[in-house]
C-alpha cells in the first residue's frame, strides 16, 4: 500500500488525539528536574507541589474537590479500579451485594472487569439495553433497581459512547442511584474535555478520565472518587493517592494532563461549535454515498466530534485500509479492539445486524481538525466505497474473508 | 527553612533519578504525532512500530525475548501484577497452592499485595529472614520449599534492596524454584540499568522494572514474564499486551524507557565504576562522623550507588531536613514511605533496633553525580549530625517527637 507524502488527514481523535503543544512543553519542563513526589527534600517538595497543583487544576475543570482526584496510569486502570474496587468494598460491607449494572454499550474496560468479577468473584452482571441510537433508558435502570437495589453493588454507565457518540442521561441515572443508595460510576473518557462535565453536579460517585483523549499524554488518567465512596485498591504498596492507588506518581504525566484539560475546557465551547460544524459537513458528505446511513443520535445527544456511518454491502476494514491508502485515517470503532474481526457489540446492542455493524466507519474530530480534512474525505469516499464493495464481492466469492 | 540559591546536591537517585536528555528528546518526538498503537491506519502503525522497537530494545538490554516484555504503568503495577497474577493463575491450576514466599526486606509494592492476598484470598505468607547485611539465605528457601513446595504458589525475592543496596542471590533462588517447580519473581527495580541483569540467564519466571530508576520517565514500567508462566491480568479491557495488561499503551513512555535503558546499559560498566568510587569516598566521609556505622553489605554484594549509614543518637528525619536546608537531598529510606514515622522494616529484619533504624540516612548516586556532591556532604555532615543530636535531646525532653 502506497504511503502518501503529505501528512495524513487524521480523523481518529477519539482513539488518541494530538497532544497540545502546551502540554508537551509543560511535561518537558518537569522532565528537566528529578524528584519523587513522596520525597521530603526540596526536589521532592517541588515535585509534590506540581502534582498537587495539577490535581487542583483537574478538580477545578471538572467540578470536583482536589481530594477526589486519584491519579492512575490511564482510562482502563481507572475503569478497573472503579468496577473492582467499589464492588469489593460494597460486598465487604454486605455480601448480598453481588449485582453490577452496566449498559450494553460500555467500553471493554468496563465490560471485561465486570465479566471477570462475574466469573471469578461471584458477581451477577445486569446489562441495561439501549435504544436504536445507543442511549440507556432511565426507566430500565429504575426497573432493575426496584427489583434488587439491596443486592446491587454498583452501577456503571458511560458518559458518552466511544463508537457512536451517544451521550447518556448520566445525571438522571446518578439521581436514581442516590435514591436507591447504590453508587454510580461513569466512564467519561470520551466526554471529558469535549463536553461539559461537572462531577459534583452530576451526582456521580466516581468518574473515569484519560489524558490522551483531550490533548494530554497516553498512560495517564484519573478516577474522580467521592470521599464517602469506599474503594478497595487494585495496586497495593507505598500508600500513594490516599492509599487507593499505590505507585510513584507520574508528575510529568499529571502536569501534562492538567495542562491539556485546562486548555481543552477553556476553549471548549468554541472548539465544540467549530467541530460540530465540521462533523455535520462530513456527515452530509458521507450520506451522499448511496446506501450510507448515520448511526447514533443527533443534536445535543451526540458528541460534537463523532461521525459514525454504515456503508451497506462492504466491510469497514476494507474501507479503512482504502482510506488509509488515500492518506485518510479513521477507524471501524474502538481502537482497543481494532484488528479483531468481530462486529461491534455497541451496534449489535442498538439492534443492527452483523453485516450492518461490520460495514461501518467512525470519523472523529479534534482541536486540530479543519475543513481541508472534510474536503479530503469528500474527494475520496465515493471511489473508496465503490472499490470496497467490489472487493467485498470478490472476497465473498473467493472465501477470503 | 532557607532555600539555597545554588542547585541542590541531589543524592536521592534511588527514589527517582534524573531523566537522560536523550530519553526526554525521544519522548518529545513521539508526542509530536498522534497515534494509538492499536489503530490500523498509518499513524497507528507508526505508533505500534515505535512501541515494538522499544519492546525489542528493552528485551535486548535485559536478555529477554520481546514477547516477554509486558508494558505497565510503573514498578508498583509490575509487582502487583506478578504477585497477584501469578498467585491467582497458580491457584486456579491447583487450589492447594496457597503459599507465597517473600523475603523480609521486599519493597511494600511486594509485601502489601502479598499481605492483601493473605487477608482477602486465603494466601499463606512465608517470610524469609535476612542476615545482618540484608541478604537472603538460599538454604532458608530450600528449607521452606522442601517442606511445602507443592503448596507454594510463587516466590518473590528482590534483585537488590532499595534501602541498603543488598544484592540477592537471585540466580540461586531461581534455580531452587525451578528444582521444586515453583515460579520465582524478582523486583529488580533498583538493579535494572545499574548492574547486569539477564532475564534468561537468571532463570527467573518474572521480573519487574521501573523506568524512572534508570533515567526514563515516571509512570512507566514493565514486567518481564516468561511465556510459559500463567498470569491473571489486573487490568481487563481491550486485550493489549498479550491480554495480560489491557489499556492503551503509552508509546512515548515506552520509547523513553527504552532509550534510557539502552543508554544506561551501554555505559553501565563505566558509570558503575565511577559511582562506586564516589560512593566509597562518601562512605569514608560519613564514617568519620563519631558514632556512624554503615548498614548493608560491601563490595560486589552492594549496589554501586548506595550508601546507607546510621548516625547514633539522632533521628534520620532531622538529619534529612537539616541536610536539605544545606541544599543536600537524600532520604531516610524508601521514598514510598517517606513522611511515615515508622522504623524501616528492612533494618529491623537485619536485626537492628528501632533507634538504630530511625537514625539512618540513604544517599544514592546516579549518572549525573560528581565529586562536588561528595564534597558538599563532607562539608556539612559533621555540623548537621551535631545539631540533630542536640535537637533530638531537646525533642525527647520536650516530648515533641
Amino acid at each position: 500500500m502506497s504511503t502518501p507524502s503529505r501528512p495524513p488527514v487524521y480523523l481518529d481523535h477519539a482513539a488518541s488525539t494530538v497532544m497540545l503543544p502546551e502540554a508537551v512543553e509543560a511535561m518537558t519542563a518537569v522532565h528537566a528536574h528529578p524528584g519523587n513526589a513522596s520525597s521530603l527534600h526540596g526536589s521532592g517538595r517541588r515535585a509534590r507541589r506540581r502534582l498537587e497543583e495539577s490535581r487542583e487544576t483537574i478538580a477545578g475543570a471538572l467540578g470536583a474537590r482536589p481530594s477526589e482526584v486519584i491519579f492512575t496510569g490511564g482510562g482502563t486502570e481507572s475503569d478497573n479500579l472503579a468496577i473492582k474496587g467499589i464492588y469489593r468494598a460494597r460486598r465487604a460491607e454486605n455480601p448480598e451485594r453481588r449485582r453490577i449494572i452496566v449498559s450494553a454499550v460500555e467500553h471493554h474496560a468496563i465490560l471485561d472487569p465486570a465479566q471477570w468479577l462475574a466469573d471469578d468473584e461471584d458477581a451477577e452482571l445486569v446489562v441495561l439495553p439501549v435504544d436504536s441510537t445507543g442511549i440507556v433508558s432511565v426507566d430500565d435502570l429504575r426497573g432493575a433497581l426496584a427489583e434488587h437495589a439491596g443486592r446491587t453493588a454498583l452501577i456503571s454507565v458511560m458518559w458518552a459512547n466511544n463508537e457512536v457518540g451517544a451521550i447518556q442521561p448520566v445525571a438522571d441515572l446518578a439521581a436514581l442511584g442516590a435514591e436507591f443508595g447504590v453508587p454510580v460510576h461513569s466512564d467519561a473518557i470520551q466526554a471529558v474535555g469535549h463536553i461539559p462535565v461537572d462531577f459534583a453536579a452530576s451526582g456521580l460517585s466516581a468518574l473515569s478520565l484519560a489524558a490522551h483523549k483531550f490533548g494530554g499524554p497516553q498512560g495517564t488518567g484519573a478516577l474522580l472518587l467521592r470521599r464517602d465512596v469506599a474503594c478497595v485498591p487494585l495496586l497495593h504498596g507505598g500508600g500513594h493517592e490516599r492509599d487507593i492507588r499505590s505507585g510513584t506518581q507520574d508528575v510529568a504525566g499529571a502536569v501534562g494532563m492538567a495542562t491539556a484539560l485546562h486548555s481543552a475546557t477553556g476553549s471548549m465551547a468554541a472548539t465544540a461549535a467549530r467541530i460540530t460544524r465540521l462533523r455535520d459537513r462530513l456527515v452530509d458528505v458521507l450520506l451522499e454515498v448511496p446506501g450510507a446511513s448515520l448511526n447514533g443520535p443527533v443534536g445535543d445527544l451526540r458528541l460534537p466530534g463523532n461521525a459514525h456511518v454504515t456503508f451497506g454491502d462492504c466491510e469497514g476494514d476494507s474501507l479503512l485500509m482504502l482510506l488509509d491508502a488515500n492518506g485518510i485515517e479513521c477507524s471501524t470503532g474502538s481502537a482497543c479492539t481494532a484488528g479483531v474481526a468481530r462486529a461491534s457489540h455497541v451496534l449489535l446492542a442498538m439492534g443492527f445486524d452483523v453485516a450492518h455493524a461490520r460495514g461501518s466507519l467512525r470519523f472523529s474530530f479534534g482541536a486540530t481538525s479543519t475543513d481541508a480534512d472534510v474536503d479530503a474525505v469528500a474527494e475520496a469516499i465515493g471511489d473508496v466505497v465503490d472499490r470496497a464493495r467490489t472487493a467485498g464481492l470478490v472476497s465473498v466469492r473467493g472465501g477470503i474473508r
